[in-house]
C-alpha cells in the first residue's frame, strides 16, 4: 500500500487546485498542548528542548498525531542564529528571550560571524532529517527562519522590546552600521535556510515580526530588500521549494512583498483577505489570516469565523488557512480541533 | 496691546491656509519634563495629579511654557470614565492601569451608570475652566476621551492586555452584550466631551488606542460606528468645534474613519502620510505622524525625518504636525525643542 501523502500545502502555495484548504497553525507545537508540556518538562528548559532533535522531533509531530493538519513546522526558534553569534541567548519565564552580550557597537557588530549551519546550528538540520524520517510524507515539513531586522531588533534591544529604542536609534542616528548588520544576517538566514532545504524542510518561512513597527520609509530599505535577497539565495539554490513571507502589521506593503519573488505572503488578522487577494492578483498564494483570540471562544463561533475567513479568501487555489499570529498558550485543544475540522469541511465548497 | 493668539491649530484642523504647520504632541505633557516629575511627585500619585485640577492645570501648562507648542491638550487619563463608573481604577508601576472591578457578566454591564461630567467628573471640568483661564488664549486647548471600544476593553480585561481574551471572547461569543457596553461608553463619552466642550475646550480627540487589535471585518461595527455616533452628537452640540478621532493601527481603515463627519484623523507613524493623503482627498485634515522613536535620536536625525514627514504631506493646508504615538518619559527635552523648531522653521517653505 502506497503511503497516505498530503501534498495540499505544497499545491496551494503553487496555487494549485487542491481538494480542500490546507491548514497549518503558527506555534502548533506549543504550550496548549498537554503532551508538549510534558517533553518540556523533560527537556528541563526551552533551549534544550529545541537543541534536543530527538526532542525537537518528538513536539514538532505531536500536532500531526492529534489534529489532521496539512504540514507540520520544525519545532525551533528564531532566535537560534544569534545564539550561535554567540550573544547569549537566555530565556526568563513570562518575559521571553534576552542576550548576555546585546549589539552595542559598530565592533560588535564587524566580529560576529556567519554560523556554520552544520557546525553551531547542527542541530536544527539533524533535528529536520530526523523529522522528515518520521513523517514519512505524511504532510510537508516547513523550515523557517527570523528575517535579519527582527533578528537585528531582538540582538540591539538585548531581547523582546516595547520601544525599539536601541535598533531605531541605530537606523536614524547610524544607518550604515545598521545596514552592515543585516547584511551579515543575510548570509546568516540564507545559509540556514538552505541548509534546512538541504536536510529535508519542504517549504521555508520568513518571520518578520517586528517589520510593522518601521515606517513606511524605512520598511523596503531596512526589512523587505534583505528578505528579497534572501528569497533570491533560496531560489538560486532551490528554486522548486515555496518560500513564505510573513511580516506582521505588514498589511500596507502587501503588494511590495508580493513583488519580492516570494510564492505566498503570510497575513495578520487586521488584513481584510478579500482585498489583500485583489491587490496581489495571482502574483502570490495567501496565508493566514484568522483572528488568534477566535480559539479562546466556543466551537460555534469558531465555524462562523472560519466561514467569514474562507468567503474572504472567496473560490480558486493559493489560500493557506492559518491564525494571524501564533497560537496562544491557554487555548484548548478541543477548539483546535473544531478548527482544522471546520477549515476542512466548510473550505470544500470553494475548491469544487 | 492685544494677546499674542495663537489659532493655527484650529485653522489647520478646518483645512485653511497658515503661515506655518502647528505642531503638538500626544503626552506633551509627561515624565519626560523634570517639572511634570516634581508636580507628580507633590501629588503624590497619578490619580491624584489628575483630579486635583490646580494640579492638572499646573502640568497642561508646562510644555506650552518650555516649548513654542501650537496647542495644550488637557492633562488626564482615557480611563477617567470607567473610574467615575466604580471600577476601582489604580495604577501600578511600570505596569499601567488596573481595575479591581473588571466587567465579568451581563449584569456588570447593565449596572453601569453614565458618569455625571459636573458630579463625578467635576475635576475634569474644573481643570478646563481653569486652564482656559490659565492660557488667556495663548494656544487653543484639546480636551479628549478615549473610544468606546478602547474603554471596553480596560474594563473587560481589567487593565493593559496583549492578548485581548475577554474581551475578543465577549465579542465572538457574546456580540449583543458588548454592543450594550458600547452603547453605555457612547453616551457616557459623548455626554463627558460636551461638557469639556462646554468648560471651554476649543478642539476635542478620541483615542481609539485598542481599534487596531480588530479585525477588518469588527472594527466598523464595534469601534468606528460608535465614535461616528459620538461625532454626530458633538457635532449637533457644538458644530464649530474640530473632532479629531485617532485609531493606532487602524492605517487600513483611513477612508472609513475620514468619513464619518470628523473634522481631522490622527495617524500612527507606520502610514505613509503621502498615500493617506491621496486617500482621504480634501475630505479630512490629518494629524501626525513621526515615529516617536526618532526623539532617542541626534536632532540632525530629527531634523532630517521632520523634513520627511513634510514633504510627505506636501504643500497646502490640512495637516497639524504630530507623533504617531505618545512620546516617551526618556526623551531628552532638549530633542523635543529641536524637533518643534525644526517643524516650525521648515514647514513654512510648504505654506508659501
Amino acid at each position: 500500500m502506497l503511503p497516505d501523502v498530503n501534498d495540499r500545502l505544497l499545491r496551494a502555495l503553487r496555487r494549485q487546485p487542491v481538494d480542500y484548504t490546507p491548514i497549518w497553525l503558527m506555534r502548533q507545537a506549543g504550550r496548549y498542548l498537554p503532551e508538549y508540556r510534558k517533553t518540556r518538562e523533560r527537556a528541563g528548559d526551552f533551549l534544550t528542548l529545541c537543541k534536543t532533535p530527538e526532542l525537537a522531533c518528538e513536539v514538532t509531530l505531536q500536532p500531526i498525531t492529534r489534529f489532521p493538519l496539512d504540514a507540520a513546522i520544525l519545532f525551533s526558534d528564531i532566535l537560534t542564529i544569534p545564539d550561535a553569534m554567540d550573544l547569549g541567548l537566555y530565556f526568563v519565564e513570562g518575559e521571553g528571550p534576552r542576550f548576555q552580550k546585546p549589539i552595542r557597537t559598530l565592533k560588535d557588530i564587524q566580529t560576529l560571524r556567519i554560523p556554520d549551519p552544520e557546525g553551531d546550528l547542527g542541530y536544527v538540520t539533524v533535528a529536520v532529517r530526523l523529522i522528515r524520517h518520521e513523517l514519512a510524507d505524511r504532510v510537508p515539513l516547513i523550515g523557517f527562519a527570523g528575517s535579519p531586522w527582527t533578528l537585528a531588533t531582538y540582538m540591539v534591544e538585548g531581547g523582546a522590546s516595547k520601544e525599539f529604542r536601541w535598533i531605531k536609534t541605530l537606523l536614524y542616528d547610524h544607518p550604515q552600521s545598521l545596514l552592515q548588520l543585516l547584511n551579515i544576517l543575510t548570509e546568516a538566514v540564507s545559509t540556514y535556510l538552505i541548509a534546512q532545504i538541504s536536510a529535508g524542510a519542504q517549504v521555508v518561512m520568513l518571520f518578520d515580526t517586528w517589520g510593522g513597527v518601521l515606517t513606511s520609509q524605512d520598511y523596503p530599505r531596512f526589512s523587505l530588500s534583505w528578505m528579497a535577497n534572501i528569497v533570491q539565495r533560496v531560489k538560486t539554490y532551490a528554486p522548486q521549494v515555496p518560500i513564505i513571507l510573513f511580516t506582521k502589521g505588514g498589511g500596507a506593503w502587501l503588494e511590495n512583498i508580493a513583488s519580492v519573488g516570494c510564492d505566498a505572503v503570510g497575513l495578520d488578522w487586521t488584513v481584510d483577505l478579500q482585498k489583500a487577494r485583489e491587490r496581489v492578483g495571482n502574483q502570490v498564494a495567501l496565508q493566514g489570516n484568522l483572528d488568534p483570540a477566535i480559539l479562546y471562544s466556543s466551537p460555534e463561533s469558531i465555524q462562523s469565523r472560519v466561514a467569514d475567513v474562507l468567503a474572504g479568501y472567496g473560490h480558486g487555489n493559493g489560500h493557506v488557512f492559518n491564525l494571524g499570529h501564533g497560537i496562544s498558550p491557554e487555548v484548548p485543544p478541543e477548539h483546535v480541533a473544531a478548527l482544522v475540522e471546520a477549515v476542512h469541511e466548510q473550505s470544500r465548497f470553494y475548491h469544487l
